[in-house]
Order: C-alpha cells, then sequence, then structure tokens
C-alpha cells in the first residue's frame, strides 16, 4: 500500500505518517519523495497496515497489482531520464514519442576487460555518436568456473576510460554491498534480467542518485518487470530505464514489449539488439524492429577488436563500430515511417 | 527414407522401384518428379524398407530430421514460387535475397464474406499494387459455434471475385475431401498453422498443381514446419511457400523464424503481420521488423468496410487499404538498410 | 450459440426451429439429441444467428467460451462412458468419483504391427484384467518417411484380433474419409492430441456411435481440450473420454488436468503414463501419481514382443504385460489413500 | 575450470596452487575441501586460466557444463545430508534410493509471524513426526507492498521457536549480508528458485556450514539449478539438499524432475507439495506423486491455525497438522509400490 501525503509536506511530518503506519513489528513504512509529491511506502500486508488519521495524508494508494509509482497513469514515473550530464556526451532517453527526438543509445563490450580497449572503443563509438559507453564490471554468471566481471576491483579501471573518453560509463552490479562504490564511478547502474527478484539489491539501486538500467528477464512478464522497477521507485529513484531484449519460451527479441509497456509506464524504454539475438548479423534487423516498434534508445554490444575478447564466443555478437552511426540513422528512419503509418482503431 | 534416382528415369522404370521398396505390407513408396530430379519416396520405419538393387537407383538419402526435400543444401526446394499467373497480376515470390526484387505482397480478409465486398477490397488493394488477394473459404475455427467459412459453397464467390477485379486469390482449405474443388478455383491454396499435424490434408496437397501457403504453428518448431511442408514436396508439390506469424509461449511475432529459415531452405518465406500481433495498430511495426528480417513478402489483412464484417472483433485486425502501398514502400527501404548494414561474422 | 427445445419435440419440430436458426448463408444449424434433451446447434457468428420465435424453444444456450455441452453445470456430459460391451470384458469409465468403482484400464502397443502378435498381446493382458485392447491402424506421424499405420488396409487384422481375443479394441484413425470404416471395427476411437484443431475428423467423429477417446494435445490448454470434444458432442455423440498425457513446455505429465477437469465436465478422465513420460521405467509412477490425482483409467503401452516392433526405440516405452495386475492394484490403493486424506478447504 | 589436488595435499600447498592459478588479473581462484578431496576452483575464462606444474595437481577437470562436483559420477556430492542434530529429532534425507529408510519430512507455515503460533505448530507437527520445522525470515516478494518476512529481526523469535520445540528449524534467506546471522540460529538455510542467479547470496551460503535447500526455480532447466547448487559446494559448502516444486510453462509440479536428478547426482532431492500446487486439496495427491517418483523428502506448508496467518490466501495452502502422519506413511507405501514395480531398460 502507498499512502499519498499533501504537496509540501514536510519531511518531519511524513517520518511520523510512515512511524505510525509502520506501528505492527510486521509491517515497515518510509517516506518517498517522487515528482514533486510525498509518499510513504507500507511495506506488509494489507490486513497489518493502517492509514494513520493525519491531516497530512492525502489519500490512499491500493496497490493490488504491487506496482503504482511505475503506472503511467499515475504521473509519477518519468518520461525522460538522462544519463550523464548533459553538458558532456550525457544526453535524456525518452520523450521522444511525442516529439521528433533522436534515438538515444549506447555501446560498448558486455564485459569490461582491458582498460586501454575499453578506452579506444569508447573514442570510437563517441565518433559515431553514442550518447554512452556499456562497459560491465559484474555479469551474472551461470556457473562458478566463468569470469564474474572485475567487481570493485576494476573501479579504477572504469573511472579511467570515463575520463580518458569523456563519455558517460553504464556498468552492471549484482551485489548489494557493491552498489554504493560503483554509484560513485557510473553514471548508470545496470541490472541484469535475472536479478529482478533480487529485493537487496533492488533497494539499494533505489537509494543511490543514479539512473538504473532495468534489463527484463528472459522469462518475466511485464508485470514481473514493471514491479522490480517499482522497488526503485518505492526506495527513493524514479530515474529508471527499462531494456527490453529477449523474451518468452523458447526466447526471443521481445519488441511486442516496447509497444505494450507505452500503454502502461511512461518510464522511458530502450532495446538491446545484441544479447537477444545472440548474432552480430542480426543486430541491423533488430535494431530496425525496436525502431519500428517505439524504443526511445539502443543498447548495442561493439569494440573495436573483438579477437581480442577473453572468450572467442563473444566476438560473435560485435557490432563494427564504424558501422553504428549507419544503423542509428536507418532505425530512425524507420520509426517514423511506423510512426506515418500509425492506425489508430 | 528417399532414393534418388538418376535423372530421366522413366515413370515406369520409377514405379517400379517403388513397387520393390514398398514390397513390405506396412511400407508405401512412390515415385515423385521434383526440379528435374526423380525420386522415390518410402514410408514406414528404417528396418523395414529396402533400397532395391537397380541401376535406376543413383542414391539412398537418409531423412533422420523428417525433411530432406526442403532443405537447401539439397538443391531440391524451389527459390522462387509463383502465384496467378505472371501475365496477369500474378508475381513469383522470393528469390529477392541476392537481388534487388521488390517485395509481394497479397491483402484481403481472413474470410471470404460478402463476394461484393470482396471484389471492391479486391480492386482497392490491386489499385495499391498487391499481387493477390487473401479470402478464406475455409477458418480453422476452435469452437463449433463459430463461422467456418462458406466451405464448398463459397467457391462460385471466388470464382467471381477473381473474375471481377483479375487478381489471383489465395483461400484457406482445411479438409482433405475440399481440396481438389478449390485447386480448381484458386490460384494458391493456405493450410492454417494448425493443421501441420493433418498429414491427409497436407497429402491432398502435394498431388494438386497449386501453390500452397503454409503458415506456422504457434507452438510449432521450425523442424516442426519444414517437417510438414516436406509432407507436401514428398507428394510431388515443390509450390510451397512458408508464412511466418506468432509463435512461442507466450506468442509474439516471430521474425527470428524469417532469418534461421534462410539457413536451411530455399522455400520462400513471408510473413502474416495481422494476426501474429492481433491489431491493425501494430500492422506497420511489425511488416517492418519482418521485412527487416527479410521476409520475401507480406500478407496483410485489409478490407475496405471494416464495419460491416460478421465479427466486429475482426475489424480491429483491418489495415486501411489506402495505406497500402506506402506500408509496403517504406519495408522495402527497412529491407535495404538492413541489407547494406549485413556483418558477416 | 446453442439453442434447448422443448424436451419431447418431435424431429420434424427440431430440423424446423434449425432451418429458420440457419437461414443466412453464412450459418448452418442443425439438431441433436443428447442425454434425453433436445438441442440446435448453431453454427455461425453471433450477429448473424437467430433463435427462431417457436413455442419448441425452451431456451438460448450462450456459448461464450466456445463450449458448454461438456460443462459439468449444464448436466449433459455423461458420468460414464462404456468401451466394449459390458457383457464382455467391456466396462464404463468413470462414475469413480463418488463411489469406490475399480479402475478401468486398457493396454496394447501404440500401433498394430503383425495381427499374431496383437492377439497374443490381446490375451496376456486380458489375463491381467485389462478392460480393451489398444492398436492403433493410424499414427499421426511428423515425417513423411515413418510408418502411418496399416490404415483402413489393417481393419481386417483388428477385427481378427477383436475376435480371438474377445476383448473391446481401441484404434486410433486420423483421417474423416476412414472413420465410418474404422467404426465398424473398432469399439472405441482414439484422436491424437495434435489433430484437436482438425475439425473434418471431429465432426465425423461426432456423427457415429463408438466412443472416442481424445488426447490431450502436448500444447493445448484445458479449453483447448474442452472445445475439442465440445465439436463431437455438438454432433450428437457424448460419449467422450478425455485421456490426459504429457502438456506443457517442456512437456511433462500433466497429473494437474486431471484434478482441474473434475470441475469442469463430468466426461470421464484416463491417463497414458507411456507416451506421457516415454520410458517404460516411468510408468509405474507416473500411473501411481495419476491415480492419485483421481484418473478414471490408465492406458497403457505394452506388449509381449517389445523385441519384434519396428523400431526399437518403441520397445523402451512397453511395460511388461505381467505385471499390469500388480500396477494397477497399488493404484487403486494410491487413488484410496489420496480420497481419505482429501482436505476441503 | 576445477584443478584436483593429491589427496593430503596440506592447505598451505593448495593456496599456493591456487595463487599461481589465478596470476591472471581476470581470474581468482581458491582451495576447497570436500569428501575427503582438495580442489581448487578457477574461476575465470578458459583462456586466461592457468594450471600450474606442481607435484600436487592430480588432474585438471574440465567443467564445460558449468557442474562438476554435484555429478553423481564424480562422487563428490554427498549421498546424504543431516538437518540439525541426529541426537535430536534431526535425521539424515536421501540414502533411501537403495535402501528401506523411511521418509524425511518438514513442515510449518512458509513464514514466520507470530513466535507463539509457531511453537504451537513445531509442537503439532513434531508430534506427528516432522524432522523439521520450516520459519521463513526472508521471502522473495515479488512487490514492495508485501510482507518480506521479518528479516533480521525475527532471530531471536527464530531461537525461541527452535529451543521450545526442541526441533530443528529451516529458514529462508535471501540477503548475502544475512547468512552470517542466520546460520548461528538456524538448521537449515532455504533459498528460493527465484534466486539461483543470485551469485553473492549462493557464495555466502558456501562459506558457512548449515546444510542448504536449494528450490528450484520455476522456469530454471535442471542444469541451471545444478549450477546454483554447484556454486554452494564450490565455496566448500556439500550439503546441499534440491528441492523440486513447480516448474514449466505454465508452472506445474514437476515430478520427473525428481527421476531426472536421480541420474545426475546423489544430492538428496525432496518435495514442495505445497507452493508447486497452490491448494490445501492437492497436497495428499501431489505427495504420493513426488514419493512414487522416488523424492528422498517432503516440505509440507501446515500450521495449526491458518486463520490467523496475515493473509487470507496463505491460510488455502496449509495442510491439516493432524493428518500429516497418515499422509506420510501412504506415501512411503506409495514409493515402496513405485520400487516393486520398478522396470529396467
Amino acid at each position: 500500500m502507498l499512502i499519498e501525503l499533501r504537496p509540501g509536506t514536510p519531511a518531519e511530518a511524513a517520518e511520523e505518517v510512515a512511524a505510525l503506519a509502520g506501528a505492527h513489528e510486521d509491517v515497515t513504512a518510509w517516506p518517498v519523495s517522487l515528482a514533486g509529491r510525498v509518499f510513504v511506502v507500507v511495506s506488509g500486508d494489507e490486513s497489518l497496515a493502517r492509514v494513520p488519521a493525519s491531516p497530512a495524508v492525502l489519500a490512499r494508494r491500493p496497490t493490488p497489482d504491487g506496482h503504482w509509482l511505475v503506472r503511467r497513469e499515475n504521473g509519477v514515473a518519468p518520461r525522460e531520464v538522462t544519463i550523464g550530464s548533459p553538458a558532456g556526451s550525457g544526453r535524456e532517453i525518452g520523450g521522444g514519442a511525442v516529439g521528433g527526438a533522436r534515438l538515444w543509445w549506447a555501446a560498448g563490450p558486455c564485459a569490461l576487460e582491458s582498460a586501454e580497449d575499453a578506452v579506444e572503443t569508447a573514442l570510437a563509438v563517441k565518433a559515431q555518436g553514442a550518447h554512452a559507453l556499456r562497459a560491465g564490471l559484474s555479469k551474472t554468471r551461470s556457473s562458478p568456473y566463468n569470469f564474474p566481471g572485475k567487481g570493485a576491483r576494476g573501479l579504477e579501471a572504469l573511472a579511467e576510460v570515463r575520463r580518458a573518453a569523456a563519455i558517460p560509463v553504464i556498468t552492471e552490479v549484482c551485489d548489494p554491498r557493491e552498489v554504493e562504490a560503483v554509484a560513485e564511478v557510473a553514471d548508470c547502474l545496470q541490472v541484469d534480467g535475472r536479478q529482478l527478484d533480487n529485493r537487496p539489491l533492488l533497494a539499494e539501486l533505489g537509494a543511490q542518485p543514479r539512473p538504473v538500467l532495468l534489463m527484463r528477464g528472459p522469462r518475466a512478464s511485464l508485470d514481473d518487470w514493471l514491479r522490480a522497477a517499482e522497488f526503485v521507485l518505492a526506495r527513493g529513484n524514479a530515474a529508471v530505464v527499462l531494456c527490453a531484449g529477449a523474451s518468452g519460451t523458447p526466447p526471443q527479441p521481445g519488441f511486442s514489449a516496447i509497444a505494450a509497456l507505452r500503454a502502461r509506464t511512461d518510464l522511458p524504454v530502450v532495446f538491446d539488439p545484441s544479447h537477444s539475438t545472440g548474432s552480430a548479423s542480426l543486430v541491423a534487423p533488430a535494431s530496425l524492429a525496436a525502431a519500428a516498434y517505439g524504443a526511445d534508445g539502443l543498447l548495442i554490444e561493439s569494440c573495436v577488436k573483438p579477437e581480442r575478447m577473453y572468450r572467442p564466443g563473444d566476438a560473435a555478437h560485435m557490432f563494427p563500430p564504424e558501422s553504428l552511426a549507419d544503423l542509428v540513422s536507418a532505425c530512425e528512419r524507420a520509426r517514423d515511417s511506423a510512426r506515418s503509418l500509425a492506425v489508430s482503431r
């Protein structure tokens, strides 16, 4: 349950309402400010949660589906999220559905390996117009024998790449204990789709100020995904970007989700044409398709020296950096075609 | 098992090999000519089937996966299939992957209702450049209470529409007893994806001369689908066009299948952006996506007076005829973009 | 839509109502008598179907879900179906949920191969207490190169087995053109789960007098399956037995369906522990599980000389005939345990 | 990759091999002792990992599937795991496949609510013969608005229940930061199936001494599940019990997994008949089925006062404590029947 307080309710009064709402030992409650509004999040079963009698209370917001803050009709989730400082290469994602804004896009290797190579890739994709570099410090690996990313050890290297190429960086995190340190370096924190049920991680991401890039779990429903986003918003961080990819059984690129999300949430939606297809040869068709379906952006696997990657298999995903600008232009044209052919029935 | 005979083997000799190969009471065998080559199809478990000692025998072709004729590497399946007489509006489908050919496309209502409306629709889509009209006589319905199509009763109406609009017609058939009569009127026979296991129907379709448009079953694997096509080729009809649509759990437009089929078969592949999305508002994005993925054609639900359809729900699928030419042009541009950005790794 | 007529409405009057209800050229309607009640089945979209003003009309029965006759609350579907003549080894299936009736069961090879072996198997399973022999004449095969069963050629052999062993026989049929001839020999006609959308086949099965054993499609929902049964009842044959097996993605034995069907239909439900598991070593656990979940019967792959089967792989499914009686007794105990532990909440 | 060292290799020498194997900055390696054998776990891509030249090295153990330690043929995973002190009510799970051991079972509410009620339930299920009480401190919740369990706040209550009822306790944990504290109180730590990709959590569980009860993820393959277990073993804790439940799309009780695991791993396998069915009325059939399929144990939702639970919906899952002993006896009979009917082909 959510309790919305009157606009302008001072922090102290909000804390007081939270204390009363969470009076039962198996209920916790805390205030959050989002989009200029003040809420008290009440975590506990409906039968125990109480709406205190307080003049600060504006309305009780029932949450039968487990998400309320993310939903379009409630006006809390932002239409645009900015990754990096707009003064630099940073740019807002989203908002384009109604205007004529250009596609946002980021590129880079899935995992940060050598810092030197990463700088080179960062410069190459920036030259093509990329708005951010993606380079993961942590990877959700299904086996203890695979490289899980540099983790906290790689923070310095990431900071160096960011500085040297002067481009915002996006990196994955999967341990709640590492969120704080990573947030000090990265411009955006990425969450693997297999961590949508990692509640402690999502709570930490909600309690720090960087935008969160939330991948869809390969088998997650749209509601599962939106509820994971709700965990982040419910801790006070509304800067969530949804990144669609493969979904369903067997997994295939889930373009339909892009259109389906539009009706449910204002949060920006980008698409990953690389992991969702598993092959560089399908990056162009998948990117065009995502753009036609209305994606606000693209997150593309690309690097300058794929032959130097730790796993030869990873190289097969890498789209050549020199074709990125052409790819994005073609995607913008496909998006414009789809818009001009839109049928409203 | 297949037995390939020497090129030029006379019919009588082929029949003789078939008689020997099918000598066991639980084996049947018959000759077919495809792509200038001669085969004997042997239907029966491997332990019973025999390759006769005959000078006509060129090679035994094992069929462990249940399909051989459809597979690209065996050179039997055609790269192009022609629907209707090329002298009229008819045109070949396929072959475009290597050249610069234009997209083939057909449009029309799922089921033929009023002949008068169908003529009007046929003229409207022909004016936009359609290469065929689709109007079903039979529908695979999941309930005995729904309109199953006019069936054989509608043949005259279909013939009239075809004549009046001078456009090739595609119609669905689901009863093996109706194939012969329908083939006398229609230019192409469509098979619903839920009939891929309807062996008697597929056998009849293989024994008549019209091209067959074989939809993908919503839960069929690519191999299931190709084996259904193999049933048609194995009876002597190589003019099969595969029509991709929704697939997977939950069902979503299966664009990946288009690319995946390219590596396996030369049979032309078209896409149905209407049933696979269930909404006219998604026809444009789905068509653009299919074209980017390399589809040879599109099969679009469209009609001039959707408000007169029997079921109001059906109207929601209908793309406006007047936008069809623009849609197809945009699709050709998306296809060209994807081709020019192709990465071979 | 269904129209229920007053009990005792004469055939002529029912035909008259049907003629009026199906007056539109795209509506067909016909009368059926089921469970002492008279209905007119109206096949055509709701917007076209008419309920005639006639004193014979008792009530309009809307069919929004595509099934009405099969549903428990409507009292048309029978609680018991009898396969074979009860004077012989034949016995009713079902009815046991409320009484203490013993399990019904049948066994035999999936496909009839040698008549001689089939007689031997029939005698062996009859000696163990089987109520019927299953031996298929037609198999739904996914490849044209596999043995599709003897088809109509095998009718004489089947008749001989039935006579020699004096046991009811169940056989599969998949071509609507063969239904009539098969119904003259077999005591029960089995339909493969991949034929649930084969409308012409189901209609023929509804128009003949033998019980129909309707397998669940591996990917069919309960509603898909019940709608297929509705096709049979809607043609006048209420003797439908549902046979559960594997379901879901990936396929696994669908025991839950047994319990779920109880709440929806009175039609008897049996289980196939052989095809649903693919291994003789899992037949005992799957049979026990099915019985615990409330199955009315079992359909078990078994034969006396598995090493003589056409495909060595088939032998791996065969449960030893000599253990069948013990298996069924154990299943009855498991069923009794489950009943005595039933919790109603 | 794993490196097996010679038996008896001293800790110092093992650390030395690990240091050499993990010399590359993107490789980590550490020694573990399991089942009297010594291994060095090497985490990092194959192209970077090195097997040092050392007399301590016995063999390189490739891990292409991501699991080696859990696999039956490698003899490391234990056949029996003991929860609680065998001197008390504690008992080993597993080992029964070859002997005549009785089923292990635990019962209790999913989440610990009131300590007083939990003591009462603990005494009730202990009187029926339960070997442990399950009472969760943390629940993996899909929404921030639902009760996530008492978390660390509830440790004292759990300790009290354990002491008062003198029964081993099993409790869920989902935050790596809480593992250490929970392991000081609980006899077994349960992991929700949606945490199989929560690498930091699994690593912490591998580094503490309590047995781990690892639920199957509803959409996890057997390999996904075994790889999660491998994470725990790879940190040195071999006491893993696998708990099967619902799986597949749509989810249904996954009994087949029990039999399938037997061929792959010696780790004990238990079944959860409550969450996998969602209804107390299906607990008996599901338990009987699981036992017939060879489960080593059962984990049953049960409590004395379901009407006092926070969520009325949870009460519908609770099996009545007074029928538990009868249920388990019936399950043992079903298991014995299945064993005596076992077919080995």
